[in-house]
Protein backbone atom coordinates (compact mmCIF):
# COMPACT_ATOMS: atom_id res chain seq x y z
CA UNK A 1 0.00 0.00 0.00
CA UNK A 2 1.46 3.46 -1.04
CA UNK A 3 0.19 6.39 1.24
CA UNK A 4 0.16 10.11 -0.23
CA UNK A 5 -0.36 13.46 2.17
CA UNK A 6 -1.13 16.93 1.01
CA UNK A 7 -0.16 19.22 3.36
CA UNK A 8 3.05 18.56 5.09
CA UNK A 9 3.72 21.66 7.66
CA UNK A 10 4.89 20.37 10.99
CA UNK A 11 1.46 18.11 11.46
CA UNK A 12 1.43 16.55 7.84
CA UNK A 13 5.37 15.95 8.21
CA UNK A 14 5.36 14.20 11.23
CA UNK A 15 2.71 12.13 10.30
CA UNK A 16 4.46 10.79 7.43
CA UNK A 17 7.71 10.28 9.27
CA UNK A 18 5.87 8.54 11.88
CA UNK A 19 4.19 6.01 9.01
CA UNK A 20 7.12 5.78 7.65
CA UNK A 21 9.07 4.89 10.93
CA UNK A 22 6.01 2.15 11.43
CA UNK A 23 7.34 0.34 7.44
CA UNK A 24 4.82 2.50 5.01
CA UNK A 25 5.58 3.34 1.96
CA UNK A 26 5.19 6.95 1.98
CA UNK A 27 5.40 7.85 -1.66
CA UNK A 28 3.92 10.83 -3.15
CA UNK A 29 3.80 14.67 -1.47
CA UNK A 30 2.27 17.50 -1.79
CA UNK A 31 2.08 21.41 -0.40
CA UNK A 32 1.38 24.82 -1.78
CA UNK A 33 5.13 25.69 0.22
CA UNK A 34 7.76 24.12 -2.31
CA UNK A 35 10.71 24.90 -0.10
CA UNK A 36 8.85 21.91 2.78
CA UNK A 37 7.92 19.31 0.89
CA UNK A 38 10.91 19.49 -0.80
CA UNK A 39 12.83 18.95 2.31
CA UNK A 40 10.73 15.98 3.62
CA UNK A 41 10.28 14.42 -0.24
CA UNK A 42 14.40 14.14 0.40
CA UNK A 43 14.32 13.11 3.82
CA UNK A 44 12.01 10.71 3.99
CA UNK A 45 12.82 9.20 0.22
CA UNK A 46 8.79 10.12 -1.52
CA UNK A 47 7.95 12.19 -4.66
CA UNK A 48 7.37 16.23 -4.40
CA UNK A 49 4.56 16.23 -6.77
CA UNK A 50 3.93 19.17 -8.98
CA UNK A 51 0.02 18.42 -9.32
CA UNK A 52 -2.60 17.18 -7.08
CA UNK A 53 -3.45 14.58 -9.45
CA UNK A 54 -0.10 13.18 -9.44
CA UNK A 55 -0.29 12.64 -5.59
CA UNK A 56 -3.58 10.63 -6.22
CA UNK A 57 -2.19 8.38 -9.20
CA UNK A 58 0.73 7.11 -6.88
CA UNK A 59 -0.84 6.53 -3.74
CA UNK A 60 -3.59 4.41 -2.11
CA UNK A 61 -4.12 5.74 0.43
CA UNK A 62 -4.12 9.79 0.52
CA UNK A 63 -4.03 11.80 4.24
CA UNK A 64 -5.09 15.85 3.99
CA UNK A 65 -3.86 18.25 6.67
CA UNK A 66 -4.79 21.42 4.92
CA UNK A 67 -5.27 24.96 6.93
CA UNK A 68 -9.02 25.65 6.47
CA UNK A 69 -12.51 24.84 4.69
CA UNK A 70 -11.27 26.63 1.73
CA UNK A 71 -7.79 24.77 1.30
CA UNK A 72 -10.52 21.42 1.87
CA UNK A 73 -12.79 22.59 -0.72
CA UNK A 74 -10.06 24.10 -2.97
CA UNK A 75 -8.05 20.06 -3.19
CA UNK A 76 -11.37 18.64 -3.47
CA UNK A 77 -12.72 20.44 -6.43
CA UNK A 78 -10.13 23.01 -8.41
CA UNK A 79 -9.24 22.34 -12.06
CA UNK A 80 -6.23 20.15 -10.73
CA UNK A 81 -7.69 18.04 -7.60
CA UNK A 82 -7.34 14.85 -5.77
CA UNK A 83 -10.51 13.21 -7.32
CA UNK A 84 -9.38 12.82 -10.54
CA UNK A 85 -8.71 9.10 -11.35
CA UNK A 86 -9.53 8.32 -7.94
CA UNK A 87 -11.84 5.52 -8.15
CA UNK A 88 -10.80 2.62 -5.19
CA UNK A 89 -8.54 5.19 -3.39
CA UNK A 90 -8.75 5.90 0.42
CA UNK A 91 -9.03 9.73 1.16
CA UNK A 92 -8.52 10.66 4.82
CA UNK A 93 -9.46 14.28 5.88
CA UNK A 94 -7.32 15.74 9.33
CA UNK A 95 -7.77 19.33 8.90
CA UNK A 96 -9.58 21.28 11.21
CA UNK A 97 -12.43 22.22 9.13
CA UNK A 98 -16.32 22.66 9.39
CA UNK A 99 -18.86 19.92 9.51
CA UNK A 100 -20.49 20.51 6.37
CA UNK A 101 -16.97 20.71 4.21
CA UNK A 102 -16.66 16.85 5.32
CA UNK A 103 -20.01 16.17 3.94
CA UNK A 104 -19.04 18.10 0.94
CA UNK A 105 -15.92 16.10 0.58
CA UNK A 106 -17.79 13.04 1.35
CA UNK A 107 -20.06 13.31 -1.39
CA UNK A 108 -17.60 14.90 -4.02
CA UNK A 109 -15.45 11.66 -3.29
CA UNK A 110 -18.42 9.12 -3.26
CA UNK A 111 -19.38 10.53 -6.73
CA UNK A 112 -15.81 9.49 -8.14
CA UNK A 113 -16.01 6.14 -6.79
CA UNK A 114 -13.25 6.92 -3.38
CA UNK A 115 -13.56 6.94 -0.25
CA UNK A 116 -13.07 9.97 2.43
CA UNK A 117 -13.21 9.76 6.08
CA UNK A 118 -12.51 12.62 8.42
CA UNK A 119 -10.20 11.88 11.19
CA UNK A 120 -10.26 14.80 13.49
CA UNK A 121 -7.07 15.47 15.93
CA UNK A 122 -7.09 16.80 19.82
CA UNK A 123 -3.37 16.80 20.06
CA UNK A 124 -0.21 18.49 18.54
CA UNK A 125 2.95 18.03 16.78
CA UNK A 126 4.82 15.68 19.29
CA UNK A 127 1.75 13.24 19.07
CA UNK A 128 1.82 12.66 15.65
CA UNK A 129 5.59 12.39 15.50
CA UNK A 130 5.17 9.09 18.59
CA UNK A 131 1.80 8.00 17.11
CA UNK A 132 -0.08 9.05 20.34
CA UNK A 133 -2.63 11.22 18.41
CA UNK A 134 -6.15 11.54 19.83
CA UNK A 135 -8.29 10.75 16.99
CA UNK A 136 -12.14 11.12 16.39
CA UNK A 137 -13.38 9.80 13.08
CA UNK A 138 -16.93 10.41 10.80
CA UNK A 139 -17.90 8.91 8.16
CA UNK A 140 -18.48 5.21 6.51
CA UNK A 141 -18.21 2.65 8.83
CA UNK A 142 -16.36 0.65 5.79
CA UNK A 143 -14.19 3.52 5.43
CA UNK A 144 -13.22 3.72 8.85
CA UNK A 145 -12.14 -0.35 8.85
CA UNK A 146 -10.21 0.28 5.92
CA UNK A 147 -8.23 3.08 7.72
CA UNK A 148 -7.97 1.74 10.95
CA UNK A 149 -4.39 -0.47 10.89
CA UNK A 150 -3.07 3.04 9.71
CA UNK A 151 -4.97 5.45 11.76
CA UNK A 152 -4.17 2.73 14.82
CA UNK A 153 -0.36 3.63 13.79
CA UNK A 154 -0.43 7.27 14.64
CA UNK A 155 -3.21 7.28 17.56
CA UNK A 156 -2.86 6.34 21.50
CA UNK A 157 -6.92 6.71 20.97
CA UNK A 158 -8.79 5.98 18.35
CA UNK A 159 -12.90 6.59 18.19
CA UNK A 160 -15.52 6.22 15.54
CA UNK A 161 -18.11 9.30 16.13
CA UNK A 162 -20.60 8.54 13.46
CA UNK A 163 -21.67 9.95 10.41
CA UNK A 164 -19.50 12.42 8.18
CA UNK A 165 -19.43 16.06 9.70
CA UNK A 166 -19.64 14.37 13.07
CA UNK A 167 -16.17 14.49 14.06
CA UNK A 168 -15.83 17.74 13.29
CA UNK A 169 -18.65 19.17 15.16
CA UNK A 170 -16.67 17.53 18.43
CA UNK A 171 -13.77 18.72 17.38
CA UNK A 172 -15.01 22.32 17.16
CA UNK A 173 -16.36 21.80 20.82
CA UNK A 174 -13.15 20.50 22.17
CA UNK A 175 -11.35 23.84 20.86
CA UNK A 176 -13.65 26.01 21.26
CA UNK A 177 -13.81 24.78 25.30
CA UNK A 178 -10.12 24.63 25.12
CA UNK A 179 -9.77 28.05 23.50
CA UNK A 180 -12.43 29.95 26.66
CA UNK A 181 -10.08 27.75 29.09
CA UNK A 182 -6.96 29.34 27.80
CA UNK A 183 -8.23 32.73 27.76
CA UNK A 184 -9.62 32.46 30.93
CA UNK A 185 -6.10 31.36 32.29
CA UNK A 186 -4.38 33.85 30.81
CA UNK A 187 -6.77 36.29 32.81
CA UNK A 188 -6.12 34.59 35.88
CA UNK A 189 -2.70 34.46 35.84
CA UNK A 190 -2.44 38.25 34.18
CA UNK A 191 -4.39 39.48 37.11
CA UNK A 192 -2.34 37.79 39.61
CA UNK A 193 0.75 39.34 38.06
CA UNK A 194 -0.58 42.49 38.36
CA UNK A 195 -1.89 41.74 41.98
CA UNK A 196 1.72 40.85 42.56
CA UNK A 197 1.56 37.78 43.29
CA UNK A 198 3.93 34.56 42.77
CA UNK A 199 2.39 33.44 39.40
CA UNK A 200 4.13 29.65 40.79
CA UNK A 201 2.46 29.45 43.92
CA UNK A 202 -0.61 30.65 41.85
CA UNK A 203 -0.36 28.15 39.22
CA UNK A 204 0.39 25.83 42.07
CA UNK A 205 -2.96 26.67 43.70
CA UNK A 206 -4.78 26.47 40.74
CA UNK A 207 -3.75 22.97 39.74
CA UNK A 208 -5.52 22.19 43.15
CA UNK A 209 -8.60 23.61 42.84
CA UNK A 210 -11.65 24.37 40.67
CA UNK A 211 -9.17 26.54 38.66
CA UNK A 212 -7.58 23.62 37.63
CA UNK A 213 -7.92 21.97 33.58
CA UNK A 214 -5.72 20.93 30.73
CA UNK A 215 -4.25 24.04 29.55
CA UNK A 216 -3.35 25.09 33.19
CA UNK A 217 -0.89 21.93 32.82
CA UNK A 218 0.07 22.82 29.54
CA UNK A 219 0.27 26.77 29.01
CA UNK A 220 0.17 28.16 32.04
CA UNK A 221 3.87 27.89 33.12
CA UNK A 222 4.35 29.05 28.87
CA UNK A 223 2.07 32.28 30.12
CA UNK A 224 4.13 32.92 33.19
CA UNK A 225 7.54 32.88 31.30
CA UNK A 226 6.07 34.38 27.97
CA UNK A 227 7.36 31.23 25.91
CA UNK A 228 4.83 31.55 23.01
CA UNK A 229 6.42 28.76 20.44
CA UNK A 230 3.57 27.81 18.37
CA UNK A 231 2.45 24.63 18.85
CA UNK A 232 -1.21 25.86 17.92
CA UNK A 233 -1.21 29.04 16.77
CA UNK A 234 -3.50 31.92 18.03
CA UNK A 235 -4.76 32.07 14.19
CA UNK A 236 -5.92 28.42 14.11
CA UNK A 237 -7.64 28.46 17.75
CA UNK A 238 -9.48 32.26 16.18
CA UNK A 239 -10.49 29.79 13.40
CA UNK A 240 -11.70 26.33 15.45
CA UNK A 241 -13.99 29.19 17.58
CA UNK A 242 -15.00 30.38 14.83
CA UNK A 243 -16.46 27.13 13.43
CA UNK A 244 -17.86 27.17 17.18
CA UNK A 245 -19.67 29.94 16.75
CA UNK A 246 -21.06 29.59 13.32
CA UNK A 247 -22.34 26.46 14.33
CA UNK A 248 -23.74 27.86 17.53
CA UNK A 249 -25.45 31.04 15.29
CA UNK A 250 -27.28 28.49 13.16
CA UNK A 251 -28.70 26.59 16.34
CA UNK A 252 -29.71 30.13 17.43
CA UNK A 253 -27.47 29.79 20.80
CA UNK A 254 -25.93 32.61 22.48
CA UNK A 255 -22.32 32.22 23.81
CA UNK A 256 -20.87 34.92 25.15
CA UNK A 257 -17.73 33.47 26.59
CA UNK A 258 -17.14 31.52 23.19
CA UNK A 259 -17.69 35.15 21.23
CA UNK A 260 -15.50 36.93 23.70
CA UNK A 261 -12.41 34.37 23.21
CA UNK A 262 -12.79 34.96 19.54
CA UNK A 263 -12.78 38.35 19.84
CA UNK A 264 -9.30 38.19 21.98
CA UNK A 265 -7.47 35.64 19.39
CA UNK A 266 -8.83 38.31 16.93
CA UNK A 267 -7.46 40.76 19.03
CA UNK A 268 -3.92 38.68 18.58
CA UNK A 269 -4.02 38.81 15.02
CA UNK A 270 -4.52 42.39 14.26
CA UNK A 271 -1.43 43.04 16.69
CA UNK A 272 0.66 40.52 14.63
CA UNK A 273 0.77 38.08 17.29
CA UNK A 274 -1.80 36.02 14.96
CA UNK A 275 1.25 33.11 14.61
CA UNK A 276 2.38 32.72 17.94
CA UNK A 277 1.29 29.67 20.27
CA UNK A 278 -2.40 29.92 21.95
CA UNK A 279 -0.49 30.72 25.12
CA UNK A 280 0.41 34.07 23.87
CA UNK A 281 -2.92 35.00 24.96
CA UNK A 282 -1.33 35.96 27.78
CA UNK A 283 0.77 38.73 26.33
CA UNK A 284 -3.15 40.45 25.89
CA UNK A 285 -3.83 40.36 29.51
CA UNK A 286 -0.64 40.56 31.81
CA UNK A 287 0.59 44.17 32.63
CA UNK A 288 3.31 46.21 31.18
CA UNK A 289 2.96 43.77 28.17
CA UNK A 290 1.35 43.77 24.50
CA UNK A 291 -1.68 46.00 24.78
CA UNK A 292 -2.68 45.13 28.47
CA UNK A 293 -4.24 48.66 28.67
CA UNK A 294 -8.24 48.74 27.57
CA UNK B 1 -10.66 26.34 74.64
CA UNK B 2 -13.84 27.23 73.78
CA UNK B 3 -14.61 28.00 69.54
CA UNK B 4 -17.67 29.95 68.74
CA UNK B 5 -19.00 30.46 64.95
CA UNK B 6 -20.79 33.46 63.07
CA UNK B 7 -22.72 32.34 60.04
CA UNK B 8 -23.44 28.75 60.69
CA UNK B 9 -25.06 28.10 57.32
CA UNK B 10 -24.23 24.58 55.49
CA UNK B 11 -20.67 26.14 55.64
CA UNK B 12 -20.52 27.20 59.08
CA UNK B 13 -22.20 24.33 60.37
CA UNK B 14 -20.01 21.63 58.92
CA UNK B 15 -17.33 23.05 60.31
CA UNK B 16 -18.29 23.43 63.66
CA UNK B 17 -19.59 19.57 63.60
CA UNK B 18 -16.28 18.42 61.82
CA UNK B 19 -14.51 20.45 65.10
CA UNK B 20 -17.02 19.00 67.70
CA UNK B 21 -16.15 15.50 66.33
CA UNK B 22 -12.59 16.25 66.84
CA UNK B 23 -12.74 16.96 70.43
CA UNK B 24 -13.35 20.55 70.58
CA UNK B 25 -15.51 22.94 72.44
CA UNK B 26 -18.10 24.59 69.90
CA UNK B 27 -19.83 26.84 72.80
CA UNK B 28 -21.87 29.86 70.88
CA UNK B 29 -23.02 30.23 67.41
CA UNK B 30 -24.47 33.30 65.87
CA UNK B 31 -26.38 33.90 62.59
CA UNK B 32 -29.19 36.36 61.60
CA UNK B 33 -31.14 33.14 60.76
CA UNK B 34 -32.91 32.47 64.32
CA UNK B 35 -33.85 29.08 62.83
CA UNK B 36 -30.65 27.93 61.38
CA UNK B 37 -28.66 28.59 64.35
CA UNK B 38 -31.38 27.13 66.99
CA UNK B 39 -31.33 23.83 65.13
CA UNK B 40 -27.75 23.38 65.30
CA UNK B 41 -27.42 25.21 68.59
CA UNK B 42 -29.51 21.98 69.83
CA UNK B 43 -27.78 19.35 67.69
CA UNK B 44 -24.46 20.29 68.84
CA UNK B 45 -25.16 21.35 72.57
CA UNK B 46 -23.79 25.04 71.94
CA UNK B 47 -25.18 28.17 72.68
CA UNK B 48 -27.56 30.43 70.03
CA UNK B 49 -26.50 33.73 71.30
CA UNK B 50 -28.81 36.68 70.71
CA UNK B 51 -25.61 39.14 70.33
CA UNK B 52 -22.20 39.44 68.52
CA UNK B 53 -20.86 40.43 72.01
CA UNK B 54 -22.11 37.15 73.69
CA UNK B 55 -20.24 35.04 70.81
CA UNK B 56 -17.05 36.96 71.43
CA UNK B 57 -17.42 36.71 75.51
CA UNK B 58 -17.98 32.98 75.38
CA UNK B 59 -15.15 31.70 73.32
CA UNK B 60 -11.39 32.35 72.81
CA UNK B 61 -11.13 31.76 68.88
CA UNK B 62 -14.13 32.62 66.75
CA UNK B 63 -14.44 31.49 62.96
CA UNK B 64 -16.86 33.79 60.97
CA UNK B 65 -18.44 32.63 57.86
CA UNK B 66 -20.59 35.58 56.40
CA UNK B 67 -22.06 35.66 53.21
CA UNK B 68 -20.46 39.39 51.75
CA UNK B 69 -18.60 42.59 52.42
CA UNK B 70 -20.71 44.48 54.13
CA UNK B 71 -21.83 41.38 56.67
CA UNK B 72 -18.27 41.06 57.55
CA UNK B 73 -17.77 44.90 57.98
CA UNK B 74 -21.01 45.07 60.18
CA UNK B 75 -20.28 41.50 63.12
CA UNK B 76 -17.01 44.02 62.92
CA UNK B 77 -18.08 47.43 63.29
CA UNK B 78 -22.05 47.72 63.57
CA UNK B 79 -23.25 48.92 67.50
CA UNK B 80 -23.17 45.28 68.15
CA UNK B 81 -19.89 43.74 67.28
CA UNK B 82 -17.54 40.91 67.73
CA UNK B 83 -14.77 43.29 69.04
CA UNK B 84 -16.85 44.34 72.27
CA UNK B 85 -13.95 43.09 74.87
CA UNK B 86 -12.18 40.95 72.59
CA UNK B 87 -8.98 41.52 73.99
CA UNK B 88 -6.57 38.08 73.58
CA UNK B 89 -9.28 36.45 71.42
CA UNK B 90 -8.65 34.70 67.52
CA UNK B 91 -10.91 35.62 64.64
CA UNK B 92 -10.61 33.47 62.02
CA UNK B 93 -12.32 34.71 58.77
CA UNK B 94 -13.25 32.46 55.99
CA UNK B 95 -15.84 34.07 53.94
CA UNK B 96 -14.73 34.93 50.26
CA UNK B 97 -15.10 38.53 50.64
CA UNK B 98 -12.51 41.75 48.88
CA UNK B 99 -8.90 41.84 50.13
CA UNK B 100 -9.14 45.11 51.47
CA UNK B 101 -12.46 44.00 53.90
CA UNK B 102 -9.92 41.55 55.15
CA UNK B 103 -6.96 44.50 55.87
CA UNK B 104 -9.57 46.32 57.49
CA UNK B 105 -10.96 43.54 59.89
CA UNK B 106 -6.99 43.12 60.70
CA UNK B 107 -6.88 46.54 61.61
CA UNK B 108 -9.97 47.05 63.45
CA UNK B 109 -8.74 43.61 65.97
CA UNK B 110 -5.30 44.58 66.42
CA UNK B 111 -6.83 47.93 67.91
CA UNK B 112 -9.14 45.80 70.36
CA UNK B 113 -6.10 43.76 71.18
CA UNK B 114 -7.56 41.12 69.31
CA UNK B 115 -6.22 38.79 66.17
CA UNK B 116 -7.39 38.06 63.11
CA UNK B 117 -6.43 35.63 60.47
CA UNK B 118 -8.30 35.20 57.09
CA UNK B 119 -8.72 31.30 56.16
CA UNK B 120 -10.13 31.38 52.74
CA UNK B 121 -11.19 27.89 51.96
CA UNK B 122 -11.52 26.87 48.19
CA UNK B 123 -13.65 23.76 48.58
CA UNK B 124 -17.51 23.37 49.77
CA UNK B 125 -19.91 21.69 51.81
CA UNK B 126 -18.53 18.03 52.03
CA UNK B 127 -15.20 18.95 52.11
CA UNK B 128 -16.43 20.99 55.61
CA UNK B 129 -17.92 18.05 57.14
CA UNK B 130 -15.06 15.65 56.35
CA UNK B 131 -12.27 18.16 57.40
CA UNK B 132 -10.70 17.91 53.86
CA UNK B 133 -10.76 21.88 52.66
CA UNK B 134 -8.32 23.65 51.11
CA UNK B 135 -7.23 26.22 53.20
CA UNK B 136 -4.87 29.54 52.25
CA UNK B 137 -4.42 31.62 54.93
CA UNK B 138 -3.26 35.30 54.92
CA UNK B 139 -2.77 37.41 58.11
CA UNK B 140 0.42 37.85 60.96
CA UNK B 141 2.21 34.73 61.24
CA UNK B 142 1.65 34.61 64.74
CA UNK B 143 -2.11 34.21 64.59
CA UNK B 144 -1.28 31.71 62.19
CA UNK B 145 0.15 29.26 64.04
CA UNK B 146 -2.32 29.66 67.15
CA UNK B 147 -4.75 29.05 64.22
CA UNK B 148 -3.19 25.93 62.95
CA UNK B 149 -4.02 23.26 65.37
CA UNK B 150 -7.90 24.28 64.63
CA UNK B 151 -7.19 24.46 61.22
CA UNK B 152 -5.59 21.25 60.58
CA UNK B 153 -8.50 19.53 61.77
CA UNK B 154 -10.70 21.30 59.12
CA UNK B 155 -8.31 20.92 56.11
CA UNK B 156 -6.46 17.85 53.90
CA UNK B 157 -4.48 21.55 52.38
CA UNK B 158 -3.56 24.22 54.81
CA UNK B 159 -0.78 27.11 53.19
CA UNK B 160 0.27 30.58 54.86
CA UNK B 161 0.01 32.90 51.58
CA UNK B 162 1.03 36.02 53.17
CA UNK B 163 -0.16 39.08 54.78
CA UNK B 164 -3.80 40.09 55.34
CA UNK B 165 -5.70 40.20 52.22
CA UNK B 166 -3.32 38.36 50.17
CA UNK B 167 -4.87 34.45 50.95
CA UNK B 168 -8.34 36.37 49.82
CA UNK B 169 -6.71 37.99 46.43
CA UNK B 170 -5.48 34.15 45.34
CA UNK B 171 -9.13 32.84 46.36
CA UNK B 172 -10.36 35.30 43.99
CA UNK B 173 -8.56 34.38 41.65
CA UNK B 174 -9.39 30.55 41.76
CA UNK B 175 -13.21 31.51 41.44
CA UNK B 176 -12.62 33.94 38.75
CA UNK B 177 -11.15 30.86 36.63
CA UNK B 178 -13.34 28.18 37.89
CA UNK B 179 -16.17 30.00 37.21
CA UNK B 180 -14.79 30.92 33.88
CA UNK B 181 -14.54 27.34 33.12
CA UNK B 182 -17.56 26.44 34.29
CA UNK B 183 -19.30 29.07 31.79
CA UNK B 184 -17.67 27.66 29.02
CA UNK B 185 -17.83 24.40 29.69
CA UNK B 186 -21.63 25.34 29.79
CA UNK B 187 -21.55 26.45 26.49
CA UNK B 188 -19.76 23.36 25.20
CA UNK B 189 -22.42 20.89 26.35
CA UNK B 190 -25.12 23.37 25.14
CA UNK B 191 -23.90 23.16 21.88
CA UNK B 192 -23.12 19.85 21.51
CA UNK B 193 -27.13 19.08 22.92
CA UNK B 194 -27.85 21.27 20.21
CA UNK B 195 -26.24 19.44 17.33
CA UNK B 196 -27.38 16.01 18.38
CA UNK B 197 -24.51 14.93 20.21
CA UNK B 198 -24.30 12.70 23.26
CA UNK B 199 -23.35 14.39 25.92
CA UNK B 200 -21.96 11.42 27.59
CA UNK B 201 -19.32 10.78 24.66
CA UNK B 202 -19.13 14.03 24.23
CA UNK B 203 -17.74 14.56 28.32
CA UNK B 204 -15.89 11.83 27.44
CA UNK B 205 -13.73 13.43 24.99
CA UNK B 206 -13.55 16.65 26.46
CA UNK B 207 -11.96 14.73 29.66
CA UNK B 208 -9.99 13.52 27.42
CA UNK B 209 -8.59 16.36 25.56
CA UNK B 210 -7.26 20.07 25.64
CA UNK B 211 -11.21 20.71 27.32
CA UNK B 212 -10.54 19.19 30.21
CA UNK B 213 -10.87 20.72 33.58
CA UNK B 214 -11.87 20.12 36.92
CA UNK B 215 -15.70 21.57 36.41
CA UNK B 216 -15.71 19.39 33.76
CA UNK B 217 -15.38 16.22 36.54
CA UNK B 218 -17.22 18.26 39.22
CA UNK B 219 -20.43 20.05 37.00
CA UNK B 220 -20.49 18.47 33.48
CA UNK B 221 -23.11 15.76 34.48
CA UNK B 222 -24.97 17.81 36.52
CA UNK B 223 -24.98 19.88 33.41
CA UNK B 224 -26.21 17.86 31.04
CA UNK B 225 -29.04 16.09 34.15
CA UNK B 226 -29.78 19.41 34.85
CA UNK B 227 -29.52 18.69 38.67
CA UNK B 228 -28.31 22.09 40.01
CA UNK B 229 -28.43 21.05 43.59
CA UNK B 230 -26.51 24.05 45.27
CA UNK B 231 -23.36 23.11 46.52
CA UNK B 232 -22.00 26.76 45.33
CA UNK B 233 -24.53 29.20 44.63
CA UNK B 234 -24.93 30.95 40.95
CA UNK B 235 -25.18 34.19 42.98
CA UNK B 236 -21.64 33.35 44.96
CA UNK B 237 -20.38 32.60 41.43
CA UNK B 238 -21.14 36.35 40.45
CA UNK B 239 -20.01 38.14 43.54
CA UNK B 240 -17.12 36.37 43.46
CA UNK B 241 -16.36 37.30 39.63
CA UNK B 242 -17.39 41.00 41.10
CA UNK B 243 -14.93 40.76 43.19
CA UNK B 244 -11.67 39.80 40.83
CA UNK B 245 -13.07 42.38 38.65
CA UNK B 246 -12.96 45.30 40.91
CA UNK B 247 -9.25 44.10 41.58
CA UNK B 248 -8.76 43.69 37.83
CA UNK B 249 -10.06 47.33 37.04
CA UNK B 250 -7.89 48.90 39.65
CA UNK B 251 -4.89 47.20 37.58
CA UNK B 252 -6.42 48.96 34.54
CA UNK B 253 -6.35 45.41 33.58
CA UNK B 254 -8.95 44.41 30.73
CA UNK B 255 -10.55 40.87 31.46
CA UNK B 256 -13.41 40.46 28.85
CA UNK B 257 -14.12 36.44 29.76
CA UNK B 258 -14.43 37.32 33.41
CA UNK B 259 -16.43 40.19 32.11
CA UNK B 260 -19.01 38.16 30.17
CA UNK B 261 -18.58 35.03 32.83
CA UNK B 262 -20.51 37.59 35.81
CA UNK B 263 -22.58 38.77 33.06
CA UNK B 264 -24.12 35.32 32.91
CA UNK B 265 -24.68 34.57 36.65
CA UNK B 266 -25.98 38.21 36.68
CA UNK B 267 -28.39 36.90 34.28
CA UNK B 268 -29.24 33.69 35.84
CA UNK B 269 -29.87 35.93 39.49
CA UNK B 270 -32.67 38.23 37.15
CA UNK B 271 -34.30 35.36 35.45
CA UNK B 272 -34.42 33.86 39.80
CA UNK B 273 -31.91 31.03 38.79
CA UNK B 274 -29.18 32.66 41.36
CA UNK B 275 -30.06 30.26 44.29
CA UNK B 276 -29.00 27.42 41.80
CA UNK B 277 -25.62 25.64 42.07
CA UNK B 278 -23.16 27.74 39.31
CA UNK B 279 -24.17 24.63 37.06
CA UNK B 280 -27.41 25.78 36.47
CA UNK B 281 -25.28 27.89 34.07
CA UNK B 282 -26.00 25.22 31.70
CA UNK B 283 -29.79 26.63 31.60
CA UNK B 284 -28.65 29.55 29.66
CA UNK B 285 -27.08 27.44 27.24
CA UNK B 286 -28.50 24.55 26.66
CA UNK B 287 -31.40 24.81 23.87
CA UNK B 288 -35.04 24.66 24.73
CA UNK B 289 -34.59 25.77 28.20
CA UNK B 290 -34.37 28.60 30.25
CA UNK B 291 -33.54 31.87 28.04
CA UNK B 292 -31.69 29.68 25.10
CA UNK B 293 -32.41 32.27 22.97
CA UNK B 294 -30.53 35.35 22.59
Amino acid sequence: MNIGFVGVGRMGANMARRLQDRGYHVTTLFDTNRATVTALAQEIGAAACPTLGDVTAGADVIFTVVSDDAAMRQIFSDTDNLLISAEGKLFINCATVSPDVHVEVEQLADAAGAQALEACMASSITQAREGSLYLMCGGGEEAFRRAEPLLKELSSSLGFVGKSGEAAKVKALVNMVMNINTAGLAEGLGLGAALGLDLTMLREVFGQTGAASRVLQTDGEDMQNRDHATFFSAAHAAKDSGIALTLAERAGLNLPLARATKQQYERMIAAGLGDLDKSGIAELTFPDRHQAKR
